[in-house]
């Protein structure tokens, strides 16, 4: 099993509802770091699990949508806690649907799982994994 | 598969039997970097993993009874190698029996799995997995 | 010279004003890293710097005084652009205060200088140094 | 299942073929850091995964036997883009060779699996990971 | 005194002149981590000490032009002992010179200082520190 | 200004006498990761501030010395407070009596001042600057 990993920055405003935050439940924020890996059993002709350029601007891409936002505010999430683990999720899914669109190249079609996991801070981390 | 790392420092004393462990033979210490990280299929009602803030507290409560110590004179660890890897099983197995306790809430019984990880130092670390 | 550093980490949202901010102009927010360095020319009489548990508890509590809030709405900050160098000078401006107040200690008297380094993500962080 | 990991690094010139790598046409280079990291279902009689010092010895020679070279002159590699990816492989069947061959000691023939993993830089990595 | 770092990354071939330099005397590379700082005494009206997009995409930009590169083969650096604490005054120069020019904005002028770090690896780093 | 650095670490045991200490009044340990900044006003004929290689075996040769022991029992070190500053400091002078006694080489006679610093955990970490 081979994998590769790359890293981008989120910057974002939310809350959080139910009791079990604390005070996370005010409005705060966060930055994320967001490490996306790719799996593939085997390499293909070139030697990659994925063109490492065009997966850098697809997360990109996706953060960037979120990026400097309240996104209790964002008519995708509004209405949902917007926990690390949940917004591992969130990017791990949007990947996973720039795959199947095409837009990591041919070579992307073989890749078999994401992971993407999110630092909230020095102490604290969360992922998902999923199949494509 | 949802994953949640919370992270934990603990410093000891010890020494390790056996002509392998060469000059960690004498008496020494160690700062470890301590992650534990919970595993679970699918997340609870409040979109969590499990309650952080619950886990950061089992967490440390775990570590403090062993920090500032010498595990050479622990009534429970004298005369066991305190490997890093074995310290990783101790942490994880008494984590899980929290967890089992109820300690970390109702939320915290659909875990699966609990993964520890131990730092000894930037080019040295090691790790225990278990299921719940 | 001698220093001694202590981590927090603090949790927050805010916007900021002025076109040079570009997309930082939103609601958004960020987790900051907080490295606060106490400098002094000699050790004391037990060999510190400073009470390195005094310190950090100190320091926890001027962090926890701004995290999960929103900057634009504290009364101290509003209306100010409170970009991280600027977050920077007013924890090292707290700390010196309470170092003035006696909270860390008659130890503390001898200390010449603090530094508040902020890491804002993993490739942008700023400080502010200051005499006491 | 445990684990263990130490670290090594790896500075190495070459160039990758295929328009697909852009820039990294051209002949250049990189720091890889290089964890390798040993599993193993139980831990043996001193509870260990592996001897930590031989592990350490035998990833040094592996590493040192590609170190400050041009990729691209030597006689194992040449023809071949030595993706971070590919290289992963490179030093885990390596590694792997080492412990059929008894070079990490009795203790080894246990171990059922290694992970290499190498960083290229701070936002991308890759990883290969085999039984053995 | 206020600081800024952005940070970015290097990735080159050269080799080094003289026997001290041993294997490094070879054709090899490195991935340098970059760290700009930049130093001013009070920030400007905005509350910055720079405006650090402006600062990342200047260094990115002095970045790109030694990238994917063999140094030894660069008109600028061929002849030269191109070791890390020298790519640091390199860049350190090139960066101070983009502020004279004015590239950083008017906000630019007020800053005096500039100290140009590069990581070689997770073992070893150089800086240069000059004033603008 | 120039200076380059070099990374160690160090395993030790020891205890600290004091009130102030707290539950590190008992025997425990700690590793320390230590790094060694040579500083320089202008580069060596090769573009050098100290040779590396040298700089890391004297390093390694220091850090031996102190490895693996208790600290309390150690004949330069008993009855002292081995505080992180403290160690800081016992390892910047043997550094600095290195270079005067020629172990770093004709090169590290320019060298103008040497900075130790040592993580004690990813939380705490302290430095001792002195000139040579």
């Amino acid at each position: 099993m081979f994998t590769v990993t790359v890293r981008e920055h989120l910057m974002i405003a939310h809350s959080l509802q139910g009791e079990i935050f604390g005070p996370a439940q005010r409005l705060h924020g966060a930055t994320y770091l967001v490490d996306a890996t790719f799996q593939r059993a085997e390499l293909d002709a070139d030697n990659l699990v994925v063109d490492m350029a065009l997966a850098a601007t697809e997360l990109r891409g996706i953060v960037a949508a979120l990026s400097y936002r309240n996104l209790d505010e964002d008519p995708d999430l509004a209405g949902t806690n917007t926990t690390t683990e949940f917004l591992a999720k969130v990017i791990a899914d949007r990947l996973a649907a720039r795959i199947l669109d095409g837009a990591l190249g041919k070579n992307a079609q073989g890749l078999t799982g994401i992971t993407v996991q999110l630092h909230e801070s020095h102490i604290a981390w969360a992922s998902y994994e999923r199949t494509i």
